[in-house]
C-alpha cells in the first residue's frame, strides 16, 4: 500500500506499533507491514522520530515532493541492500554490444513514441502530416547505428522533425530552449520532464543498477545518465501528451499558478492511466518501474528488452 | 555544524527560511547554511515537512538513530552525485595488486592496534604478555600473504591470540559468539561493533566508493563488504578500549540498562577523542572519514594509503 499525505496539520507517529496519520478531524491507522511507501505531497506536515524508526525497520519509503511533485528527498536505511554483480554487468555493458543495444533501445522508443503522437494529432485534425512519416523513416534508421554519436545525431534530427510537426498545432519553438523563455507550452515540458525525473529515479532506484551510468548519455557526477537514458522512452508518453492537453498559460515569465496545477494534475493522471505493453495492462507509473527492472535483468541475461513504445 | 536531538518533545521545523528547534521551554534558530547534519537520537521528536525540504536543498543530512546509537536511516536527495569512476576503479582492484594491498591494510592494522591494546593492558598491570610479542610476529607475516584467503586465516590466529591475552585480564570467552551468550564483555562488544559500523558506513558513504565491494571481505547483498573491511582498523581503537574501561554487567542474558548507556558514552567519547594519526590531531571520528576518503584517492593514484594504528 502507498499513501499520499497531502494538507497542512496531519501528523504521523506510531501508536501501539501501528502508523497512526491523525489530523483535526479523524486517525487513520496502518499496520506497518502493509506500507510501502508514504509520500508527503505538502508543507505543514509532522512526522515523529518513532515513525521514522519504524518504517526504517519495515522497509517503508518515507518520500517528500516539492510542490510541484517533484521529489525533494526519501528517508531509508543508509544502505539499501545491494547486489555488486549487476552494476559490474552495467559497466562492462557500457563497452559491449549490449551497451549500444539500450542505446538504441532508448532512441528507438523515443522516436516511435514522437510518431504515434503526432499521428494521434493528426489524426484528430484530418490533417496529413510530412513530418509524421519522416519520423517513422528515421526511426527504422536507427538499428543501422553502430555508436552512441550516430545516435545522438539521430535523436537531434528526430526532435526536430517532432517539434516542427507539433508545431502546426501548437506555437511552440524549441530552439528556445531556456527554462525562463516567456513560452508557455516549453516552460510547461520543461516543468514535467523534471516531475517525469523523480518518477524514472525511483523506478532505477528500485534495482542494483548505478543510476549514473548510462548508455545513450555520457557520464557526468551531476547527472545520472541511466535515469536521463530510460526517462527518454516515457517523454511523449507521460509529460508532452499532459502539457498539450493542459495548454498551459504564462504570465511574466512564469507559468500561472493553475497552468502548474493542471499540469501537476494531468501528468498524475497519465501516470495512473492503465496502458497494455508487453502483454501487461497496468499503470503507465508501473511500466516505468518493470523497464527499469528489464534493464537490471537484460544484463544478466535473463530478459530481453524492447522500448516502451505506445500507440 | 552538526546538532544532536535527544528529549521528548522537540519539534524541527521552519521558520521564516531558518531552521527552528523548539520544545517547551525555548527555541534556537539556525540558518541552514551553517548546518551540516541533524542527529535525532531518540523517540518523541517530530520534524515537519517543511524542514525536509529545506534540508534536501541545502544538502543537510538529517540522520535517525536506534535507540542504541546505531543508525536507523537516514533523509536525503534520493540520488546522492556520485563519481562513476571510483568506482570502476574500485572494482578493478578487487583484481588486481591494489586489493590485496588494501586487504593486507585493514588487517595490519587491526593486528597492530590488537598488540597495543595488549602492550598497554600488561604494562599497566607489570605483566609481560607472550601473546602480545606472538601478535606483533603475526603482523609482520601479513606482508607475506599474496590471496585473501590467506589472510583471512592470519587474522584468525591474531584474532585467537588476542582473546587469550585478553583473558588474562577480563573474563571473556570469543568461542562464544552469539549475540546472545551470557557473557556480558562479548555481548558488549557486539553491541559496540553495531555502532561502530554506522560510523564507518556514514564515511563510507561519505565517497563515491560502493561501499559492498570489499578486499578482504566477500560480496554479499546484505552486508556492505568495504565497510566491514576498513571497520577492522578500528575494532580495538573505538569499541574494545570502550568496553574494557566500562567492565559491563549483563542480566538473565541482557546487558544491563546500564551498561548499554554506560558503553554507549563511552564509545562516543572515544570517537570524540583527539588522536594523531598521519600527522594530524584531530577527533578520532574525523579520522574514520579520512581513512574511508584515502581508499577513494588511493584508487584514483592520487595518495598513498596506511592502516589507521595507534600506539
Amino acid at each position: 500500500m502507498k499513501v499520499v499525505i497531502n494538507g497542512y496539520g496531519v501528523f504521523v507517529g506510531v501508536k501501539n506499533g501501528v502508523v497512526s496519520i491523525r489530523n483535526g478531524e479523524g486517525e487513520k491507522q496502518i499496520p506497518p507491514g502493509n506500507l510501502r511507501q508514504i509520500a508527503i505531497a505538502s508543507g505543514g506536515v509532522a512526522v515523529s522520530s518513532s515513525f521514522l524508526r519504524l518504517a526504517s525497520e519495515n522497509g517503508i519509503d518515507v518520500i517528500v515532493l516539492n510542490s510541484n511533485g517533484s521529489l525533494s528527498g526519501i528517508f531509508r536505511p543508509i544502505l539499501k541492500k545491494a547486489n555488486v554483480k549487476v552494476r559490474k554487468e552495467q559497466y562492462k555493458a557500457q563497452n559491449d554490444e549490449r551497451g549500444i543495444f539500450l542505446a538504441k533501445c532508448f532512441v528507438k522508443g523515443k522516436i516511435m513514441n514522437q510518431y504515434y503522437l503526432l499521428k494521434s494529432l493528426s489524426k484528430n485534425r484530418k490533417q496529413k502530416l510530412d513530418e509524421c512519416y519522416e519520423l517513422k523513416i528515421i526511426a527504422e534508421n536507427v538499428e543501422k547505428c553502430t555508436s552512441q554519436q550516430e545516435l545522438i545525431q539521430i535523436e537531434a534530427k528526430a526532435a526536430e522533425m517532432y517539434w516542427r510537426g507539433i508545431s502546426n498545432f501548437y506555437d511552440i519553438d524549441r530552439r528556445r530552449k531556456r527554462y525562463d523563455d516567456p513560452d508557455a507550452i516549453n516552460m510547461a515540458l520543461n516543468y514535467g520532464y523534471s516531475i517525469l525525473m523523480s518518477q524514472v529515479m525511483l523506478a532505477v532506484d528500485s534495482t542494483n543498477l548505478d543510476p549514473f551510468a548510462g548508455f545513450l548519455h555520457n557520464e557526468n557526477p551531476r547527472r545520472p545518465a541511466l535515469v536521463v537514458d530510460l526517462m527518454e522512452e516515457f517523454r511523449q508518453q507521460v509529460v508532452d501528451r499532459a502539457v498539450f492537453k493542459v495548454n498551459p498559460e504564462e504570465k511574466n515569465g512564469f507559468l500561472t499558478k493553475d497552468a502548474r496545477k493542471e499540469i501537476i494534475a494531468e501528468i498524475k493522471r497519465r501516470l495512473e492511466t492503465k496502458v497494455t505493453f508487453n502483454n501487461r495492462k497496468l499503470p503507465l507509473e508501473y511500466h516505468i518501474y518493470l523497464q527499469a527492472r528489464r534493464i537490471e535483468r537484460f544484463l544478466l541475461g535473463k530478459e530481453k528488452y524492447n522500448p516502451f513504445i505506445l500507440r
